[in-house]
């Protein structure tokens, strides 16, 4: 088991990585006894995991109250919310209680959120049970909900009290989830350009037999260093910047043309898919713009493909900067963009909107 | 002009109290120029006061988006904070623009929690056209929308950017409007013991011809001073103790009976009605616990009578009981409840329910 502290100015948090975590008492250790526990979780995630953290909870003195949730993005909105918010004030969640959210991104969105404004704030605990949450979402505090206007419209920043990545919910993940989470693996390698950048480059270049990657949840220990591995460089952004005014944008890359290609699709693309695609067109532009060596998107077309993951884009850049303008719109003809020059190291230029498409038209 | 200054852990925001603010150059200081700012305004609330910040704004270069409230108790709820996020959206109020409340306690409620959530949070201002509100809700950052399931169960803590007491935007305030007010400043009085507590003696002592008590709204300097005075007791606690766990229990004075009383008659006695009847019940209680000495309890009666404000229940105190036993049952069988000692002394104290029933019920 691997531990890492995050620092946030009302206190810090742990996350706990490591394998069949509701076995072992680390809820013990982070749970005050005799609160109760208002469980939110994601229909797919299989019933025995569910049952182990009930039973954790229980060991730890808690009153548990299980409460099942559809997590598509179709699910990710007010409505939901106030669902969740009415059952739980049914069965007596008083501000001294807390909220447990097992899932996906969706779910810890929802609970998040609820968490943060339910009697004004009360406890939060988030469990990732998708290995894309896992490396990524579970922390930084960013929540969110839709609205029909646009996505995560209504949100805050909010931190849980701990997080439990455990290993064991990801036996049942399939390819494509694993795959949706490897599109940002790659993303915080770039921005670290150490050991984690290595790693990928040792796949590229010694790839697994018949390109199998269920080696990587397959094996608990390799699955542990990647989410600690992914969570260490997230976590150096997220504490210099709590509320997303500055040094977190380079946890962007990708994501601008990424969220295009993404709206485009009609959501019908994986996030991870998307971030995969937008990481090559954006890291194509720079090589044109002269920032960054073309040997770096050889390198990371490389790593795609030796995972097995497609960067062709089904959509035209003109388009796709259409959509970005449309998106970025009120804030000026410019956008800023990080740019890698070099994995490890980074800057975030301020490029004129059209500028920019010229950039990413440009094969 | 006074201007009080209140610390947060995310920087501090400064409340100025003064008559025609908003012909002044204020808005000006405390607002970065450039940034849309959309104004949310109780419907009630003069078309001439609305149309001079709305001319303030623009001379601090703001573009100024004016939207209608109806600011009702049965508007206190999220979809009152769907529709104006929908309309705030659609004139494209993004991340690093400003909302302005212009109301009483549900306009600030409902636009204070809006701004907390807004993409993650936006600029927020207040503007308390109520005398209520300038005495009491405009500072602390607590907001909150009702359930069908009760009051305030969903809210944050938000602190604005600044507050703005405008002493012109009482001048319409009719006789029930000020006495809402009243009971709070009694409260502030009770618990800060000096300069305010003798203002209300001295009143009580030589009580203004034909008990007229438009005079508190009509000198703007008095107005000015007892707004300040109030605010500056709040400051101390809420200071201290930002979220609520702790010191700002002592602000809960006549809150305890008094929200059991407001529920009890449908919400057809106004809040500060209820709190003053609340304070003198919980005043009663305390001298006979043996707390506090009967010459208080007298005082403030004599006070509530000077003022005009009625201290007779309506209800009896084992009915209240039943509601506060049902409203807090979930802490447990005891409540914290503020003990006044003497003026500017006071304890918070747990006490069994049935005990306190039998001090409640005791005349």
């Amino acid at each position: 088991m691997k531990n890492l502290t995050l620092k946030t100015p009302r206190g810090n948090y742990t996350v706990y990585v490591g394998n069949v975590l509701f076995l072992s008492d680390v809820i013990k250790k982070e749970l005050f006894s005799n609160r109760k526990v208002f469980v939110v979780f994601d229909e797919n995630v299989p019933t025995e995991f569910v049952y182990n953290i009930k039973n954790a909870l229980k060991r730890a003195n808690s009153d548990v109250f299980l409460h099942n949730f559809s997590s598509g993005e179709e699910n990710k909105n007010l409505e939901s919310v106030l669902k969740i918010a009415s059952k739980a004030f049914e069965v007596g969640i008083t501000r001294k209680d807390v909220f447990f959210a097992v899932g996906g991104g969706v779910v810890s969105d929802v609970v998040g959120f609820l968490s943060s404004v339910y009697m004004r704030g009360v406890g939060f605990y988030c469990v990732p049970t998708t290995l894309l949450s896992a490396v990524d979402a579970c922390v930084g505090g960013k929540n969110g909900v839709d609205l029909p206007e646009g996505k995560n419209l209504i949100g805050t920043f909010y931190n849980p009290e701990a997080v439990f990545c455990d290993t064991a919910a990801f036996a049942s993940l399939n390819e494509r989830d694993i795959k949706n989470a490897l599109g940002e693996c790659v993303k915080y390698a770039l921005i670290d350009g150490g050991k984690l950048w290595k790693y990928f480059i040792d796949i590229s270049l010694n790839p697994p037999e018949n390109n199998d990657y269920r080696h990587i949840i397959s094996d608990n220990q390799l699955t542990e260093k990647l989410i600690f591995a992914c969570l260490s460089v997230k976590k150096r952004f997220v504490e210099k910047d709590q509320f997303d005014k500055g040094e977190r944008a380079v946890l962007n890359l990708g994501h601008t043309v990424g969220h295009a290609i993404e709206a485009m699709s009609d959501y019908k693309l994986s996030h991870g898919e998307c971030v995969a695609k937008g990481i090559v067109q954006e890291l194509r532009a720079s090589v044109n713009m002269g920032f960054t060596d073309k040997s770096v998107l050889t390198d990371v077309i490389s790593i795609f493909e030796t995972l097995g993951i497609s960067t062709d884009n089904p959509f035209l850049a003109e388009d796709e900067i259409e959509y970005i303008y449309v998106d970025k719109k009120r804030a000026g003809d410019s956008i800023n963009i990080p740019v890698i020059i070099s994995p490890g190291e980074y800057e975030i230029k301020n490029i004129g909107i059209s500028e920019y498409k010229e950039f990413l038209c440009r094969l």
